[in-house]
């Protein structure tokens, strides 16, 4: 009988005990993150107050190519690591394509996406420091209930900032992190300055990122023994989620083939970095010549039709000046339902890499992605996540371009997440209420107008 | 380092090959279903109209006790199975109890409960036979969401009856049916004749069950190439959840161990059998002494506080009668958050069984399920279904046995599924609104007086 699906497994003995370090590998690296009132490059002790030490350690290191997984974290992953890589034969039939299509499985974690890789370690490594408290912010919840998973693995207290409006229109995410035992604030609220700031000058603020961020941070910095943390964009989670890829590198050889395109959605760049940096390595050394591909949605396009610029990574202005491609930090995307993908800008090593051609990107109208996760939900019985679903309209671009060329391209991607608590979206789809999001030149512009060109 | 988690994991060849049939190892076999209009009992031939006519004759096999899995059926296993079993240490910890736990987790189904493992054969064999359309019925969505995933998978066309209030209550698993394709409908509706007949009755009906079991079967029945599938009790389906407990025999050997307890929630009993009866053979060789433990919910005892009778299976009075354990087939339960272990009446094997005193059953009240549930959550990091909460809460109750005695006796049990889509009865739980409900011997009486004893 034909094989309807394959899925190749690996021990947990595979589960990798080094986290893969690109910036030890780029010829150019990326450039340092500024001192917003100095201009001067920061250093690792600059960001201690706000992260546990280790981590600001990671974020800056460019030398070390290899990063040892502690003992402690590798038998967290154990929970749901190695997840399995599948070869999604029903994608590949319901396309009608010559092409080989395989996906990394990232939605059996318990949390049901990849954040777990980093809440894991940044959880431990804050534990290790002697904190007793983490904060953060969250939109649509995935990355907050994964840290409140991981903070109650390690008896640390978790206090999560979420978007008032996913607050309220997202109430089982909400329930997740209760569950764990995190607190979890609607915000703007008013536990903070900040938050009171915000809520004295506009009583009715449906909240967004960049008042979680503050509001979180503002809470690390004046509460003994607490730390902040975020759940992609910076260098060390990226850092983290190379797991996926150094999994999928041996997966790929058990299936004896090797990808000639790697693709995963993208909204800081975690994700994407996670499964592409091990297999870029192969293409820096130029052993190999794949091709990457990242994939942001129409509404909110940095890396196709941003720039780059050093830019705040939150809106209030908060964070250090970093060199990203972005769309201002003033930018206000569109209400789509991928809100993991709602970010302005995108992480320093990923711009230094599109910027030096080392992969591609691709914008994804809401109604593709929709139309791209339905038919891969009916063909391999997996609903992805808004998110995801952007990585596999990307992938069904690639098998329908082999379908006319008849080539036998072998496409790699990563379904970061399923959309289990996800499905209103998915209604709201069905019943035709979703639309697109156009954008127009001179929106882009006023947000970009204020930040000083980079060299 | 101590573990913190240990997995046990098969390859995909250690997918079982067969089914288990415990009937052809009962000494006393179950008593036979009956026609109700004659008394006389029923042969397969009289169930060919409802169902396909394959699960008609393993429904009544009571020699084979190996039945082949077919391998279209296996190769469709291979999306999910084999499913881990996991020793709960972190469960252990919380509980100080010396007693070794473990769980079989079948929440890692991509709809993330047991219930695949029967949807895929009776799609099959509906396909197999030519059928081009199934129906059925679902309370909490677990079964229906399982059933229109498989029919995607074969390419049927699927109508699925959701009782009217939870088609209302969660509309997640209404969006989870649509997007595999299933014609979601809320019972009772206007489309069959029985549906017209309770709406002109009563015009606000909020459904049951029992409504909608008689709306598939209509539809099933009065529509060419349409078959009716049913998610548990009968002992087909029973049956087809043994790969469960088949793979978890395999999986404690691993371990080096052999359940002392085996322990599963009870709705209509596949779950249950699924796991205990591959285990339950060893017991009727003599080689083994397990107990069977059964965790039904206190507001629904049929068990524990029913009495063994001759009874529907539906509300309606449309089935055969069935020897069981039973509530009468008039019994409402309370609305408890567990919608699958709302039913009347058990499963003819069990029930036999139960009256050999082949197994026990405990009773657990809704606060003590989410209090098991949330404990498990925080030391597992699995948010359990509301039905697999009472599992844990009869696990927890064993453990703490061994805590004052002493023993480390290894408890098994099966977390038939996750709580994600079912968040609202965790908020619920938090936020202090969910109560138990007691049940008074007159209203257990009450229902059962117009049923005629069984000698």
């Amino acid at each position: 009988m034909k094989d309807r699906i394959k899925r190749f497994f690996l021990a947990e003995q595979d589960i990798p005990r080094k986290w893969y370090n690109i910036q030890a590998d780029m010829v150019n690296k990326p450039m340092p993150p500024l001192n917003p009132a100095t201009h001067k490059p920061l250093v690792a002790s600059d960001l201690y107050p706000v992260f546990a030490e280790e981590l600001c350690r990671q974020e800056l290191n460019q030398t070390d190519r290899w990063i040892d997984i502690p003992d402690e974290v590798r038998e967290m992953y154990k929970y749901y690591r190695p997840t399995p890589l599948v070869r999604a034969y029903g994608l590949e039939k319901a396309l009608g394509t010559p092409a080989h299509i395989y996906f990394k499985n990232e939605s059996v974690s318990p949390m049901g996406s990849h954040k777990l890789n980093s809440a894991i370690p940044q959880a431990y490594y804050c534990k290790q420091e002697g904190v007793t408290n983490v904060t953060t912010e969250t939109g649509a919840g995935q990355w907050g209930a994964s840290l409140a998973y991981a903070a109650s693995l390690f008896g640390l207290e978790a206090a999560v900032y979420q978007v008032k409006i996913s607050y309220e229109q997202k109430p089982y995410r909400r329930s997740i992190m209760q569950t764990f035992g995190a607190q979890v604030t609607p915000s703007p609220s008013m536990s903070t300055r900040a938050g009171k700031d915000i809520l004295t000058a506009c009583p009715n603020h449906q909240g967004s990122l960049g008042t979680a961020i503050s509001e979180a941070i503002e809470l690390a910095t004046t509460t003994p023994n607490c730390k902040y943390t975020l759940g992609s964009v910076l260098s060390h989670v990226t850092l983290h989620q190379t797991v996926i890829g150094l999994e999928a590198e041996k997966q790929m050889a058990m299936a004896g083939e090797y990808p000639d395109v790697v693709i995963a959605c993208f909204g800081g760049g975690s994700n994407f970095g996670g499964l592409a940096f091990p297999f870029m390595r192969n293409n820096i050394s130029g052993e190999r010549h794949t091709r990457f591909v990242a994939a942001e949605p129409a509404s909110c396009p940095k890396l196709t039709r941003g720039e780059f610029r050093y830019d705040f990574g939150d809106e209030a202005g908060y964070t250090p000046l970093l060199p990203m491609f972005t769309l201002g930090h003033n930018f206000r995307p569109a209400n789509i339902h991928a809100g993991g993908l709602r970010y302005h800008g995108a992480g320093v090593i990923v711009s230094q890499l599109l910027k030096d051609k080392m992969m591609e990107a691709v914008d994804i109208e809401q109604l593709e992605s929709f139309e791209a996760g339905t038919l891969f939900a009916r063909a391999e019985g997996i609903i992805p996540a808004p998110e995801s679903c952007h990585a596999i309209a990307a992938a069904v671009r690639e098998a329908l371009v082999c379908k006319e060329t008849g080539q036998e391209k072998v496409i790699l991607f990563n379904l970061s997440g399923h959309g289990l608590i996800d499905m209103a979206a998915y209604d709201k789809y069905f019943s035709g209420d979703l639309v697109n999001y156009s954008l127009s030149p001179d929106e882009i512009k006023a947000n970009l107008s204020e930040l000083p060109e980079v060299d």
